[in-house]
């Protein structure tokens, strides 16, 4: 039997969590063990279909655990015995470790709508040669239905219109796309978005059934009308992978996510650890659990766990939720709460907006109009969260925000935030919409307005 | 006599401070008055060269002031009567007023080098008039020198080439390019890719004297070496324009600047504030007087003194300096210290230094390598600083730095930080480079490396 210090258990969070491990105690010797002959960049999936070309293009490079000192050893994990703190992998094989991090993260949630099982209906998994044969299916496609309009939803629609003759149209449940991240006022300004480069867009629609003899055909929506389909792809969401935790005996909390306190310790053994989407992840506003699944929370849990191991380090705050995307060129993010979000928790909000040329003069090569919304907690003046549109930079711009959130910036730190500013770079100085938002949202908070 | 609340003198800080004052005040009448018949976007001036074409590209337009309801006199005011609290224009006209703001800016420095007053010899002054003739001139101009390689020097340089076949030559007295705002080896970058345009970069070289019969001919340097030269820019500096606010018996301290407390107000006068390059700046760090003159500082300032008018509601907590810049398509930023800074005050420091391609995977359309570096204060951990080369995302890059700094987060909150990713947008959530920097700071601070 192979005796180390660590195991890591999974893929993206755990190459991050093994990093930081070896970081913290390079003493140590870390194993990470994973299914997936490679893996994937999550986020990178849809581009696959479209910008960046096929699955080979979008694969995070296994010499990230090599130079750090990580051995990788390819195989399944069937079970683990925390008693004896042995890890078996399905070809026999053990693994005795004296510190264990589950970073198994999640697997698509597919629901149990008749005929899901129908061939070419894919649910998105992170899964080299399975997305491989989805691009290779998708050549002869003529109709594409994706069932969802969230991120992945979007992002695919968008995508595989690209160097293709394709119909493609998504299915939407609620009022509006990507609803359950973004106010409607930017929902609508995506969808218009996506609806420039032909993708046909129904929302309160629900699947009932999808059709068609062993191979699909069509969707029936629930009011009864039928969409021609030779292809379903399913973007609704994922669930925790978590079947081997609980094998383990490790206790489940929200949503069958494993129950971790703020070092990411979990609630059953001390020297189990858990990070990313399968670990429990905590609102950083409410301190409530939240089942928000996103890379860029399980790598920074990911450093967290890592950095604990030995020693309790790094306190995880709780998830701020910070997001981007691009659709037809145009980019959206958030960090923290929307409006909506604010209003289901009761919470009395000041809303301030703004909007600029994202460069200065307007007429540099490039510009594109940036819309700024920030809400603060109206009897703190607290920021609780700020939504942008715009071109390229809204990625960083959002990033502005989460580190005013995660500092609990008020709208007077915001309103003398010192932002630098350049021609090409950025909006000018006089009409930085981040500050002049906060500008904006003070007027109520003295009750002028 | 005309009689108002608030008459705000000048351009760029002025129009901020205005609507500040008015959004804080709806109330109050205030008069905008300056001496240029349109503002120019200072930062924009080296574009006008270049990328936008010319200065009627480059203006703020006065629809900001009409929608804000500030009424603009274009005159020169050449009295202030603080007694009588009377502003004497030019052409003879009074305006009597409650509340004054100084924002009246600074003008280019001009050494006292012989041969300076020669024509075709240009500072870079802020003038619609003056700047359009020195983009007729350079039509005809085929050897351009550029004295002083700070941010106008190098982008003069690199925007002055664009359409144009001609010589540039930039001459700097100290060993780098931009020395007094970035570390070496961003210097050394910048001043790689400036030089990979065609233009040639002398470091270590002063000015002697400017040659030439009435025109200019070239310019001798220290060591007796002449450069040919039909045209001069000057791009070494500016001081601040507070003739008018001494004639008025204001108290002037740092470099000639007027003296103002944290709410903007000046020492000398309750009634009266300054802001931007005429007012005194204190660092962030150190609270001495800082030189720094940035537009971003300019109009943060500006937003504190109107805001401040009729009730002292924001403080000014000292400039951190932040900017960013971009040389033949490299974008470099700054946040706070730089580590030479650091290290002229004697701050123990740790480094932390990280790259990363700046979309993921880096094989997106367009991505670019980001080289991030970040100082801490070595006993407390305490983030005093960041450097940053890249693609466009940087501009914004500097402003996650800047919100960082301002609430002085530490290696554990930047560990912790919760930034948004996009495959289009920003670095991936495992490379992201401002959080790895902050991961490679911990070592040496924990002592083991």
């Amino acid at each position: 039997m192979k005796k180390v210090d660590v195991v890591v258990l999974g893929g993206l969070s755990g190459i991050t969590a093994g990093i930081s491990c070896r970081r913290h105690y390079p003493g140590k010797k870390v194993i990470m063990v994973r299914k997936e002959g490679t893996v994937l960049i999550p986020c990178g999936i849809p581009y696959i279909y479209g910008t960046v070309g096929g699955p080979e293009n979008n694969v995070i490079p296994d010499g990230l655990l090599e130079n750090n000192g990580i051995e990788l050893i390819k195989g399944e994990a069937i079970d683990v015995d925390r008693a004896q703190k042995v890890v078996t992998l399905k070809d026999g094989e053990t693994i005795g470790y004296d510190k264990l991090v589950f970073a198994t993260g999640s697997v698509p949630l597919v629901p149990p709508i008749p005929g899901i099982d129908k061939e070419n209906v894919y649910p998105v998994k992170k899964e080299f040669d399975y997305l491989s044969e989805v691009q290779q299916k998708m050549s002869g496609v003529k109709e594409l239905v994706i069932i969802g309009g969230g991120f992945i939803g979007m992002e695919f629609a968008d995508e595989c219109r690209k160097g293709r003759n394709i119909n493609v149209t998504v299915v939407e449940a609620l009022p509006h796309c990507l609803q359950m991240a973004m106010d409607n006022e930017f929902c609508e300004e995506a969808q218009a978005r996506l609806a420039e480069t032909g993708v046909n867009i129904l929302v309160n629609e629900k699947v009932e059934a999808i059709l068609g003899d062993g191979k699909v055909s069509g969707v029936r929506l629930a009011g009864g009308k039928e969409l021609k389909a030779d292809m379903v792809i399913l973007g609704i969401g994922a669930v925790p992978n978590t079947e081997l935790a609980a094998k383990a005996g490790l206790e489940l909390g929200f949503k069958k996510t494993i129950k971790v306190d703020r070092y990411m310790q979990t609630y059953t053994d001390p020297d189990v650890y858990a990070c990313g989407d399968c670990a429990e992840k905590q609102s950083f506003f409410d301190g409530r659990p939240t089942g928000i699944m996103l890379a860029s929370i399980a790598t920074s849990e990911a450093r967290i766990a890592g950095a604990n191991l030995y020693s309790p380090t790094h306190q995880n705050c709780g998830a701020i939720s910070v997001f981007s995307t691009v659709i037809n060129g145009r980019a959206f993010g958030v960090a923290g709460l929307t409006e909506r979000m604010a209003n289901q928790t009761g919470a009395k909000i000041i809303i301030g907006t703004a909007e600029a040329p994202d460069t200065h003069p307007g007429g540099m090569p490039n510009s594109c109009p940036l819309k700024v919304k920030l809400l603060f907690a109206k009897d703190t003046g607290v920021i609780l969260g700020g939504s942008i549109s715009g071109g390229k930079s809204v990625g960083e711009m959002v990033n502005v925000l989460s580190a005013c959130i995660m500092h609990r910036m008020t709208i007077d730190d915001m309103v003398k935030f010192q932002m630098g500013t350049h021609p090409a770079l950025t909006a000018s100085p006089i009409m930085y919409p981040i500050v002049n938002a906060a500008c904006t949202a003070i007027i109520p908070l003295k009750g002028i307005a």
